[in-house]
């Protein structure tokens, strides 16, 4: 034992290759034994390889980096990053970024936005004036009342976003999985307490208060995440254990994990009645989640006819206007069976935009509506990183002041109520959509808007013609008004080298593995040009 | 109606009071009509202010912001942000920081480490390679076995976080959850399956599976926000509706919320001890999430007492080794009935080095072990803007391999298990963490260490001098070796002007209101001389 000990405790680490053991200096071996464990694996070979950054020579020993290591480790990581980011061509994110020179300063500053955007707070070290700023921008820009008003249950609430999308598909549900389970809402309830929580709703019917989740097969791995995390039970959960044979598509047959969607990506509005009639029949309220510019495909679900279906199938259930009673006295409060989130963690951010171009004549068509025009929208988030882009992921999360459900408890602490998901909030994401936002007029939007259809369309019919010229079927396929074209996967190095993203699709049983590539802002036609350049080359398909 | 709407088209909005809807140029008007909806109250009223940066600086109105309207509004930012950084005093927050030199290049560039840390992804963009040393760090800080080896469950698993410790004691709690709930284990079932997850586990007596939570009134209030999202009863609410009447520690009279602290924040390990058996008598699971650090008193719960006393009342109720069955062919795993979280987030930063320090004979006294010595600490969290100081909130969770449950599913999209919380992660953080501990030798930290816990007590010291020359009981406490001294909170102006958080507390029935300043990095004598001159005025604490 003591003699494999020191054999780990010798391993190369860092660097300068030095025994692990030997990589403390005078304070901080306490007689004589290093502090911490040493290592059971050399992490060099345990661990993936980046071959532009060999792991030792930012492996961190207690002595830090000296100056020339530091510069020497960062700058393999900086050369990496750079040459990635030249080439980045696979993913929803705007990798072209403009901010260094105004906002390097807050690097030095710790901005955290801790509870309401609404509240000031004892944390006086925030940007919620430049959130609310930008809150209310995308209030208007998404046809929602503005400004918040506590007192006004059809204005907006809504904050900036820590973790991206998937932090405002996880706050929406939650939202929607107590909003539909009869937990008192913020409005009702100003005075958040506990003990109005416990008390147990009334409602009709033994399912009155247990919501069932629907999403389409095109949607985003982090809702499969997300239910789980909030415990939801999902059409496919329900049905299976409950009614194991009576898949209503298909009686007999197994239910199917997620709705079914078309070819294009969208959710197939029939078959989506047919599931949610289903359930509304045994008095299930429904959670809704939608897509609006989906992953892989780039698909936007119609929105607004899902709405009025749903709205129908509820309707003829009493899903509709449904009073939740609590405790004894009469108290009570009125509010729908069904719950409508969308995903737009792209859509939202750019078909606005898109709209304006059309309106204007640059282009020709725009997907369906999907913002607080719609009545039945409950809750909406966007990225940040995706269309305007920043250094990391952030976003929009925004829902009705009416829909609110009452927060745990008022948090002293922080002087402010917590209404958020996380407790911390990235304060720094808020300065950089308010400076994106700042310097990109609507024109600007609109006009970028226009130029990435068109780029989209440009890489579309470029690879249709390579598929022609190859003679070989590619796949290739763009969703209507997408800003992603999907192809058949090429050779390792291309999808690294250009970051594709993969995904396998069944088509007639048959197991396809796609890439795509997003005609985001930073991306040019000669950037397109050189990638089918290198699709046309003997072996790129093999 | 329309004359109303008219009316709200024209509120001013803007740096120049411009009416809203004169704030559109040509693109966007489509058919005279501006996009997007106006506001329906004017949000400079409707909204807290500011006074340092009034709120129609900072509108983003549809033409955005012109260079001379960008600068003032960007300075008036700046210059608040600076001046509260300057005096800030009262979070556990380092705000003396220092990145903008070397990584404001990584402004103009995008990282996400989507996914699991430890598998390179197709989203090349990312700064894993640098999260793993980050991670190996602390692994071998925290006595954890590393680096992670995924055929090894003792070696540890771990991730940067993206929202601070409070997505950490969300993840762990979900984490906990689902272990104690008998979902499988993901070295159980390398191949994740919902199929799996469907089977019901088998255990022993009605409330096998059905965990039940124990934290500190003590305890950061992000904790009663988790159990609710994630959907996990606490001893309360649970003896609350089952048991009224039988509250352990006073029979007849109602449960407490929490489990009851000493005077100092630790939480009381005789009285969790009557609560847990409570509870483990009846076959529940038990879910145990203490601090290291707590948020008010910086207070340090007994970690190694209380997992010792929690272990011996599971292994009295067969809630030590149990064996989840799954399935009819005898498929199953052994596992713990118990899972002990901590958040760390300011102690587990922090404490390692006050140990090297204490070793060093620089301090007398350290907190009692908190890490992976102990072989029944199940996650732990910690904060990176805490001890370390970064400019928006990050951390790190640390669990062991083995304690990791099976994934939702495999995300081919990002080409890594989808094992983390959030779907995008911030990769900035990686690279602030891996920044600073490179730049930050076990010395530089023990030295740091020493120094922030000698100023605590010289604000201790001086307040208490303060409380004799004022004659009037200003409350002055500080717990052991805590960095943060509370005390009556003094005038609203000096609150703000120093962020000085507030918390009310009982005393033998009496509410105070304490506030605390904390001993951080930033922190000098000379200022805290500077705030108890403030104090010792006339009318300070009024």
């Amino acid at each position: 034992m003591p003699r494999e000990a020191e054999t780990h405790a010798d391993i190369p680490f860092g660097p300068e290759d030095t025994p692990w053991q030997k990589t403390f200096s005078g304070l901080r071996v306490g007689g004589g034994r290093p502090y911490g464990t040493p290592p059971s694996l050399d992490p060099r070979t345990a661990y993936t390889s980046v071959p532009e950054v060999p792991h030792h020579k930012v492996q961190l020993p207690p002595t830090g980096l000296d100056a020339d290591q530091y510069t020497e480790a960062e700058a393999l990581f900086r050369r990496h990053i750079d040459t990635q980011t030249r080439n980045f061509a696979g993913y929803q994110v705007t990798s072209a970024l403009d901010y260094e020179q105004r906002l390097g300063h807050y690097l030095n500053r710790h901005l955290n936005n801790v509870g309401d955007p609404y509240q000031s707070s004892s944390y006086t070290l925030n940007s919620k004036v430049l959130e609310r700023a930008v809150l209310d921008y995308f209030a208007s820009l998404w046809h929602a009342k503005w400004p918040h008003n506590p007192q006004d249950p059809e204005s907006y609430w809504g904050y900036v976003l820590t973790m991206g999308a998937s932090e405002g598909n996880l706050y929406g549900l939650w939202n929607a999985r107590d909003y539909l389970s009869g937990k008192p809402l913020r409005t009702h309830h100003r005075t958040p307490g506990d003990r109005a929580v416990e008390q147990a709703p009334h409602g009709e019917g033994p399912h009155a208060f247990h919501p069932v989740a629907f999403f389409s097969e095109d949607t985003h791995y982090s809702l499969t995440k997300a239910v789980r995390a909030l415990d939801i039970d999902t059409f496919h959960a329900l049905g299976s254990t409950r009614y194991p044979d009576d898949n209503p598509l298909a009686p007999g047959t197994p239910w199917p994990r997620e709705v079914p969607s078309t070819e294009d990506g969208a959710i197939d509005v029939e078959q989506l009645a047919v599931l949610v009639r289903f359930f509304a029949r045994r008095g299930h309220p429904i959670l809704l989640s939608l897509n609006y510019g989906s992953t892989f495909k780039g698909a936007y679900d119609d929105i607004e006819a899902v709405a009025a279906t749903v709205r129908g199938i509820c309707a003829e259930h009493g899903l509709d206007h449904r009073r939740v009673h609590r405790g004894q006295d009469g108290d009570h409060d009125e509010r729908s069976g069904f719950w409508l989130h969308v995903d737009g963690a792209l859509g939202a951010g750019y078909v606005p935009y898109l709209e304006m171009a059309r309106d204007a004549g640059l282009v020709e068509q725009a997907p369906p509506a999907f913002d607080f025009r719609l009545g039945d929208l409950h809750s909406l988030t966007m990225s940040g990183h995706k269309w305007m882009g920043t250094p990391w992921a952030c976003g929009v999360f925004m829902t009705r002041t009416g829909l609110q459900m009452a927060p745990p408890r008022a948090s002293e602490y922080i002087g402010a109520a917590d209404t958020t998901f996380a407790g911390s909030r990235n304060g720094f994401s808020s300065l950089l959509m308010w400076d994106y936002l700042a310097r990109h007029s609507y024109d600007d939007q609109a006009r970028l808007a226009a130029e990435c259809d068109g780029l989209a369309a440009y890489a579309h019919a470029q690879l249709l013609a390579l598929q022609d010229q190859l003679d070989q079927d590619l796949w290739v396929a763009r969703s209507p008004q997408s800003l992603t074209v999907r192809f058949r996967r090429p050779h390792a190095d291309i999808v690294r080298r250009y970051s594709l993203s993969s995904e396998t699709v069944h088509v007639d049983g048959v197991a396809r593995t796609y890439v795509h590539l997003y005609a985001m802002r930073h991306l040019t036609r000669q950037r397109v040009d050189e990638l089918i350049g290198e699709l046309r080359q003997p072996g790129a398909f093999a």
